[in-house]
């Protein structure tokens, strides 16, 4: 590792604070109306003016993190702050508690979704900020929305919201890894937050790992986005067949930071393996970086962008891999390390006007025009992967 | 003219009858439940038994069209009229009449959606197997579908299908192109099917195209995909400057094709520069193809294919092109005509198995692995534009 920390330290570390937080301090504040501006052209110029609520309480989560591991900066806690404000007054449907997925500049809501993904934004952002700020409050209502959530996680008949069905549920039902997945991280930061509270977020942990292995299919080795309700392989249809390389990843290292917190060895070993099948599929071994969507037996896959490179899946992968090599001492990891990181500063980070692009075609060019934020790209991965990555080398 | 049907009369022909039709006839039709099975790999072979509702009535219509243009075939009629009736059978929710979007390969329903596209995939289906077989339940059913969908896009309250909307109108509203496009392509089908009508259907198109004609901002130079409830440009947000310039180009020959039935010069016009400003904007001076989404203002667009080249806008392409330069004489028209052939014959179409590609990256390879069908591609683009092809250069 010491080896790894002389290369790459001030490397991230520039990326951090040198790249990124000016990128989204300079062009994402939202003076005016509060909150983040989230789509921004290459050069950090909003290219439209919806607000992405997700990005909101990314965004928020992010800076406050900032203040929590390297220390208080008032920049950082006033925008985070901005954000959480901006998603209390306007980003919550007063009618039912259900948040909006996109809104105006202003708040107005545009869109509510069936998926409560923009809630557990919203649960990280208060959590983190609580811890950076002291602020009571928001842990208060960090914790009513995390009860809120995963109640329905456990129970989608209480949610208030009653909005057609995507899939007719007499013909088809599947479950989707997203879920427990992202239940996972929301209560793993909940009992940082919350620690009055750890055993509730234990032992929430414990049923969503229970949950994530039944997306696990050791003779497919495959970690896959969906199964029936019942657990199993659903191989007639591509929506049963499809893996997110990326996200297994993500997940491979959100269950080995459990694992760790555990003393289980088991469960690093699961996430070992999860990021080994993973990164076995997913890496093009034609034009390098990770493609997007891959079908377990091969197939097409019908998503347009299934083999294009985001972003995010290699932000996973860096962390992923450094994390198991700490914990492994297995040069592979170290091997991956490197290549992932060497690929994804190559590709991804904009040396002229800062952050990362989000979106390259397969041979490793940015989409044109490119963008640095999008309604599903904001001020979240890049930073977590560079502060996770410092976080792990200090940690030594 | 006659140069140019020298070159390619016999290329295209041989392309519709000895690559896409026997590649439909050999794997797409469904012996056991009725119906096509569109989702098929390069090779033809099944990686979904999903069925989309759109490709069981596009199906029908370009099989039935087939025996209307070269005479009738009892192999393509009773293709044709399997779909209609796996249509017909499963894929009409009983409720309300309205038609579901995907449904099982035995005709369980999977989606429903708040768009009346398969029922207008429906109309055109029952119109052209009508004339091709004679059977006048199928007009009867064709017309009823007509007037129900035609009455929901004039007025959308009267749409029994009560979903959630998908914006919040209060906060915007927003018209797509699609509708009156796909309205006006269906009522022309009627009009030739239900003769006895022609007034009725000759008055709906009258009204589309100045609908259509809301999109057209000559300043802006383009056919927006999105406009305002009142028709006005909406510049905030990435979907009011949206352009797909396969769509316009779409959009132009059936304006141009309208325009030659009412000897409407002023219209043929209209067409004429819509092809123009829709080329110029879409062709890819880099790699060559027509680019899938375009930002009015050159601006990154959202959707993550926005700089693929997919199918069916080459094929647009190719049908408006020759059009045009039999209609203007205009050698312009003639070299994009050719130009356009030349690329997508290069890059879409499968000598191998038959057939095209439906989804190249920008550099013009097809994303791996490729298909040829999917739920948005089946036998209707491609051979649509072939027969199309053949008739121009027939009514010389």
């Amino acid at each position: 590792m010491e080896e790894l920390r002389k290369k790459y330290y001030d490397k991230f570390k520039d990326e951090l604070f040198e790249s990124c937080v000016p990128f989204w301090l300079n062009n994402g504040v939202d003076e005016t109306y509060g909150g983040v501006k989230n789509c921004l052209d290459r050069t950090g110029k909003v290219y439209s003016t919806d607000k992405s609520v997700w990005m909101q309480g990314r965004t928020a989560y992010t800076f406050s993190h900032l203040c929590n591991q390297f220390g208080k900066d008032e920049r950082f806690l006033s925008f985070a702050k901005s954000c959480i404000d901006f998603e209390k007054k306007h980003c919550i449907d007063p009618t039912d508690g259900r948040m909006y997925f996109t809104v105006t500049k202003d708040g107005k809501p545009l869109r509510k979704r069936r998926y409560w993904f923009s809630e557990t934004f919203y649960i990280i952002a208060n959590a983190e900020y609580y811890m950076a700020s002291g602020d009571e409050s928001r842990l208060k209502e960090a914790v009513k929305y995390f009860d809120f959530v995963y109640g329905m996680y456990k129970d989608p008949s209480s949610d208030p919201y009653k909005i057609t069905p995507k899939t007719i549920a007499s013909t088809r039902r599947l479950k989707g890894l997203s879920q427990p997945m992202i239940m996972l991280n929301v209560a793993s930061i909940m009992r940082r937050a919350d620690k009055a509270n750890e055993k509730k977020y234990t032992d929430a942990i414990t049923g969503l790992i229970k949950d994530i292995k039944t997306f696990y299919k050791p003779e497919l080795k495959a970690l896959l986005e969906c199964v029936t309700a019942e657990g199993e392989y659903f191989s007639e249809a591509s929506e049963g067949r499809v893996v997110n390389p990326g996200h297994d990843i993500e997940a491979s290292w959100f269950l080995l930071e459990e694992g760790l917190y555990r003393g289980d060895k088991e469960l690093i070993d699961f996430a070992r393996t999860i990021f080994d099948i993973s990164i076995e599929r997913g890496w093009d071994e034609e034009y390098g970086g990770i493609l997007y969507f891959k079908d377990v037996e091969n197939n097409p896959v019908e998503a347009y962008e299934h083999d294009m490179k985001l972003w995010w899946p290699h932000n996973e992968a860096i962390i992923a891999s450094l994390h198991l090599y700490k914990q492994t001492g297995d040069v592979k990891y170290k091997q991956w390390f490197e290549k992932i990181t060497e690929y994804a500063f190559a590709h991804f980070s904009d040396r002229v006007y800062g952050e990362w692009f989000g979106y390259l075609r397969r041979d490793g060019k940015p989409t044109e025009p490119p963008c640095k934020g999008h309604t599903y790209k904001g001020a979240f991965h890049v930073m977590r992967m560079l502060f996770k990555v410092l976080e792990i080398f200090d940690a030594e």
